[in-house]
């Protein structure tokens, strides 16, 4: 009989999700349910500006810190990835992570055997995947969908961005900070319709 | 172009998972995204006996207050199903209802449009469906799997009950009040190896 | 670095289907590309009587020989399974194993790192599982459903026996022999509409 | 009670796979399911030159007439969508299709209620999306992976393309007509080792 050998077990999930699916709340969820079991783990949230201040963020559970990953960054130069005791990382906001970064955490999985759950969103308000998630759809072992429901009772699929009046934008840059207020997510077909 | 039916979109879902997966947590987390979208829910707990306080237990994330379910009880009596505002039902502790209840949370799906997802056990301490897991396998629209490790590495599917001096015990009553901290998820490896 | 151990990574997967869901053409589609890979395989079915043949029948693609495997019988004593070049096991009409069946797949994944495909129905014209199909939603490592539509467009999750007149039955014996022809899958609803 | 409407529930599934895992198989097991039970339905393929010759490859199950799709035309002009008996769209070689295409299929979807699978690749030789896989990550309604093994026995989830010493080529152009046969699929890790 072989003896177990933990490395070739481990995977690198894409949970994606469209906006206020709630996948912030499950990303602690997750961290909780480590914590009560004793499994070491670290959340990492990838910065968009200097601003960000380590922390992942939700009103009913309350807020809890979490390292910062920022894009000149990678996660095996933040800790001693080949000998430490963490089997898990979580990282919030996946979507803004660079390709390298992925590629980084890809390697964490396949070399030091450590499993990664990324977090993030499909696709930008103009429907179209971010740098992290598009390397994330690449080479994740495992694609899993957060799902919510638009109001119409289909499947949220996409994230609108609206303006002060109500209207669904489709020009603006990718990422706008201070808007994360004004978008709303939607079913495919609620978003064309919207659109057209 | 036809209209949009809620009723044909409703679906019941069925969450298994191993103890201690935390199923508790996922559900709240779902349970506050609906509060913080201002969409109608109800949570339900089965009770196994009569002590139970109608309460969902959660120690990162504190207690929530849910309505109780008895055995000899349907939900289609506990609410006017068919003239509500309420899109959505959790149950907790799923694995405890009779067939009969599942039966009558499918009418709910089928007949009321309303949409279920029932978190429960998979098996009990000596590998068999319970009786609410078994209907739920029978005719569930969408079963999923709550995934945690076990020691190994592997992912957990059994739920092994343990005796005072740490063994794995095989003979007994499916539901043992009380012995809720009696119990270790295992891989379906590791559980074979236990009781060899 | 650690070694690979292929003993670790076999699975137990079960495939459940409604009847006339293509799901023997999925198996022998699996079949053909282990042939074009060059990886050795082996299908069994599960014999629910004694003029049973050893063939997948399949219209389109034509039959293809399989072993059989008897009520009475244990998969690990038809061939030589810690001493073999076999990778994947296909087993047809697993609805029909019994639970010592089912278990003793399960070994063969777990000491022999054999991977187990059962393609099965989910339940029988009554709406319970069979033994088979029981016994593997307790205990397999991955469950999967191949999907088929119903008149209405909503997917299929019953068997509705039908009589001569063309009426839905609701009694009778789980496996009667010589009536596969009579038998019709449908959504949850449109059966309960049915059998109203 | 409402009735049904049939342009709900279609949806967009995109079926990805590596090379050589019988994705064009499990394509025809689905259109001869829908001959048996009488469904309508179209098989398009994706042209990537002129000389393409409008049939499913398969050598065990013979070859399938089929519908060629230019990167020029879309398949709203290709028949009459709104007017049509046919529920099931199958397209092979998704991974060529422009995302002008994919989004066009999804038209089918939300305004022909027509169901659409699209078989096709992840990534390419360099492990980037392809312009239809990339459209497809970013809009289907569902995700599904056809999986196969890497000699190693993990997931395969890269392509390669080998060279004509056995060699594992990183440049060159994304499609290279005549190299059918220069590839081979690995999971992630052993890609990793082979590029090094």
């Amino acid at each position: 009989m072989t003896k177990i050998c933990r490395t070739d077990m481990a995977k690198l999930y894409f949970y994606h999700a469209p906006m206020n699916s709630g996948k912030s709340m499950l990303l602690l969820a997750k961290a909780y349910n480590f914590e009560e079991r004793s499994i070491p783990y670290l959340i990492f949230k990838s910065a968009i500006d200097t601003r960000d201040e380590g922390v992942i963020h939700s009103r009913p559970l309350g807020d809890k810190p979490c390292l910062i990953i920022r894009k000149d960054e990678l996660f095996s130069e933040k800790f001693d990835c080949y000998n430490t005791d963490v089997k898990w990382i979580l990282v919030d906001e996946a979507q803004f992570l660079t390709a390298a970064q992925v590629d980084d955490l890809s390697d964490l999985v396949d070399y030091a055997g450590i499993n990664v759950i990324c977090y993030g969103l499909r696709t930008d308000f103009q429907t179209h995947l971010f740098e992290g998630s598009k390397r994330l759809f690449e080479i994740a072992d495992s694609i899993e969908e957060i799902k919510s429901q638009c109001d119409c009772g289909k499947k949220n699929i996409f994230n609108a961005r609206i303006d002060k009046d109500g209207h669904v934008v489709t020009e603006g840059e990718q990422i706008e900070v201070g808007a994360e207020d004004r978008y709303k997510s939607m079913c495919r077909r609620c978003y064309k319709d919207s659109v057209k």
